[in-house]
């Protein structure tokens, strides 16, 4: 992609409206807009974010057996007040009527829709387990909408759901999702803590959040130092016993302030391994049994002919939200600083004198071959000063930064620069390549 | 996929509620399921679908020089009031008070809320043009839904917006798209012939709708049979004149029934060249100068320093609409005939003996054969009754079927049968895997 011809709208004043690091420069680099309070555009750098973590959830939801649909944003309230939860849920819930005056809502998550679908698809135990996940934006109506996408009112969630015959089938599904979860975030690069949680309005009683460590989060959290070690490398089959992961991953002490014991993190944590600081929630996994399937009449015949309502887990991802999380935990004072996996480009060209025939064809040259190795490049070929130029390239965040200018390549050299180390190499073109094709 | 864990509920019997055979075939199928009048959860056979038409619209919008962004569903009423269509838009808007008593709308087009991005971030004729598409859900409350998906409530739209400094400039970024659309119509396997159309609500002064020939259409349309002959086959370069393909593809008479002349037909189409049939709308495209852009103020400073409102026009793709149209165009009485580029997946293996060690075997061979090839394969691993598995198959409608059984392992053999021809043979194992990985 060309910069001159990107729909790249940075600002270079920091927007007043923004409270937090993330929204000022997701605003700045001209990744969002916003529509209304708490509703935003995503722009061209912005959505290529978004894609790329999106991409990332769906492959480990499929890589843990989940199959994905796509439910509606409009639903029906006939089935909220099936589960009892249309008059539960409060102002947050976006109720709307239609021109023949029915009452529906805008999903601000879909627990009584997933269990509408199941009761009119699925009849026999044999059919399961099944566990269907969709990523759709949902809306719930803050009063105070802030902090940009971290708490949106229109945001895009991974939500699923899974079916079981027996809590030790929901148990299993629990688990999948556990690890699916632990290896969604350990791909975008962050560190996520599985927490032990309150369940809130979705009710049940076997609930983790997975929380990022950002001092600018939403709530305070206590955890042991070890699980900033903590990995869940290599393959992992979801067929076999997932314990094992789970216990290693629950061993030390970790809680949000809801389920914060002080004395217990004191007999539990040495006291220069305790962690206390603010988190942000990622995701969050519920087990609630039958709490939905029993008064929708979601039921199965079991293998002696009963019908049994099945048990049920679900697990959200904020997907919109992530994108903020993961600039919370990675930018310094020039900008941001991209993950590699899910960084909008892998590189970037600055071309210092555009229109300058050696300039342009070694840049060409650049853009070619890292295109034909499959990487994602910006080339910025535009006509600004150069400082303008290095302070868009700190400020997107892309990995690497390749400079390209007439002294230089007299000599057959372009300036490699890493983002985040901030390491600047001169090296032949040829090298340069290599590097940054093989990083 | 194996079927015996895919979420694939099959209805036996035809749905009442269903008037046309897309609609019918689509719920049969387990490809969607109706959350209440107009609004559709996509299982995961329809998503596929769904998510492989969007695909080709996104590939063919980049190609065309298109950048992708995604804006949010709920839209301020205020930038409808600026555009004065507010009050003109009738019940077909879904209107909205948030929580503050705030007028919001589900948004059923967005000229207003990318006439707001563009006026925010561009300042000057130098950067231009500029083409900006986004694939996202909207609302239009129609009095009466019908016909599944192809009349429903949400919908899934593409829909982009040029910018351009001038007429000319405007009436080049009106050719690229119209060429985008011939090329990703026939990427669907679709005949879609631009028509000359009326703009309405849009606005505008040039205009053409994209039809696909077909007996349930909504509306009349009147052509020359040439029509059914014409191809943009090979690579569009963009950057060059497009007028001759343009000219081309309006060379001939096409109408719809609100542009139709039935003297001029009959003067320029000779008797046994006529068509006039039904149609199925799955493409619009508008310019419609600065109908929005003059009174949103989005202008630009041109070459002499003055302002200057920039020409715009738009371009939508009914993508949750064409799942139902190639249905309307590819089916015959024992189901949906899917496209190759657009089907569910590409082949379908049917174990007849599921649980016979030598059908399994064969089974998971050629599975994991074609697979590794980079082709989508369900295989029915279901201990269902032949008859029931043939009958489901084609009602699916992948393009191949591979039919194992331990009659034809004995002599090495399996059963290979093209959906859309309906041809049988009985080949070897590795013929038939060369002949579906070269199709």
């Amino acid at each position: 992609m060309r910069m001159s011809q990107f729909f790249l709208p940075v600002l270079k004043e920091n927007p007043s409206e923004a409270q937090i690091v993330s929204h000022r420069l997701m605003l700045r680099a001209g990744m969002v807009r916003q529509a209304s309070a708490g509703i935003y555009s995503w722009l061209p750098l912005g959505w290529r974010v978004l894609q790329k973590i999106e991409q990332i959830v769906r492959e480990e939801q499929d890589a843990a057996g989940a199959q994905e649909i796509l439910m509606p944003t409009m639903q029906p309230a006939e089935l909220w007040r099936e589960s009892g939860r249309y008059d539960d849920y409060g102002q947050e819930m976006l109720r709307i009527k239609d021109r023949h005056d029915r009452d529906m809502l805008f999903g601000p998550t879909n627990e009584e829709l997933i269990t509408d679908i199941f009761r009119h698809s699925v009849r026999s135990y044999r059919q399961l387990p099944q566990n269907l996940y969709h990523i759709q934006w949902k809306f719930r109506d803050e009063v105070r909408p802030r902090f940009g996408v971290m708490r949106g009112r229109e945001f895009l969630m991974k939500d699923n759901y899974s079916f079981d015959i027996d809590y030790d089938g929901a148990r299993r599904s629990y688990q999948k999702m556990f690890v699916a979860y632990l290896r969604t975030f350990e791909r975008m690069g962050l560190k996520a803590i599985p927490m032990e949680a309150d369940t809130g309005p979705i009710g049940g009683d076997m609930s983790h959040e997975f929380i990022i460590l950002a001092d600018t989060g939403e709530s305070e959290v206590h955890c042991h130092a070890d699980f900033l070690d903590f990995s869940v490398a290599g393959d992992v089959d979801y067929d076999s016993d997932l314990s094992s992961i789970i216990e290693h991953w629950t061993s030390r002490y970790a809680a949000t302030d809801e389920k914060h014991d002080a004395e217990r993190f004191e007999a539990k944590v040495p006291a220069d391994r305790r962690i206390s600081t603010r988190g942000i929630e990622v995701g969050h996994i519920f087990y609630f049994g039958t709490k939905y399937s029993a008064p929708l009449g979601a039921t199965v015949t079991g293998p002696d002919g009963q019908d049994i309502a099945v048990e049920m887990g679900s697990y959200g991802i904020g997907v919109s939200r992530l994108v903020g999380a993961i600039i919370e935990a990675s930018h310094d004072d020039d900008g941001i600083v991209w993950p590699d996996a899910v960084a909008p480009f892998n590189v970037g060209i600055v071309n210092l004198k555009a229109g300058d025939a050696a300039c342009d064809e070694a840049a060409g040259h650049i853009y070619r071959t890292l295109s034909d190795h499959g990487l994602d490049v910006l080339v910025d070929d535009t006509e600004e000063r150069a400082g303008s130029k290095f302070a868009t390239m700190d400020l997107i965040g892309l990995p690497w930064q390749l400079v390209v200018g007439p002294r230089g390549l007299k000599s057959g050299q372009v300036e490699l620069k890493n983002r985040r180390s901030g390491e600047r190499v001169e090296l032949s073109i040829d090298d340069a390549l290599s590097r940054v094709s093989t990083a």
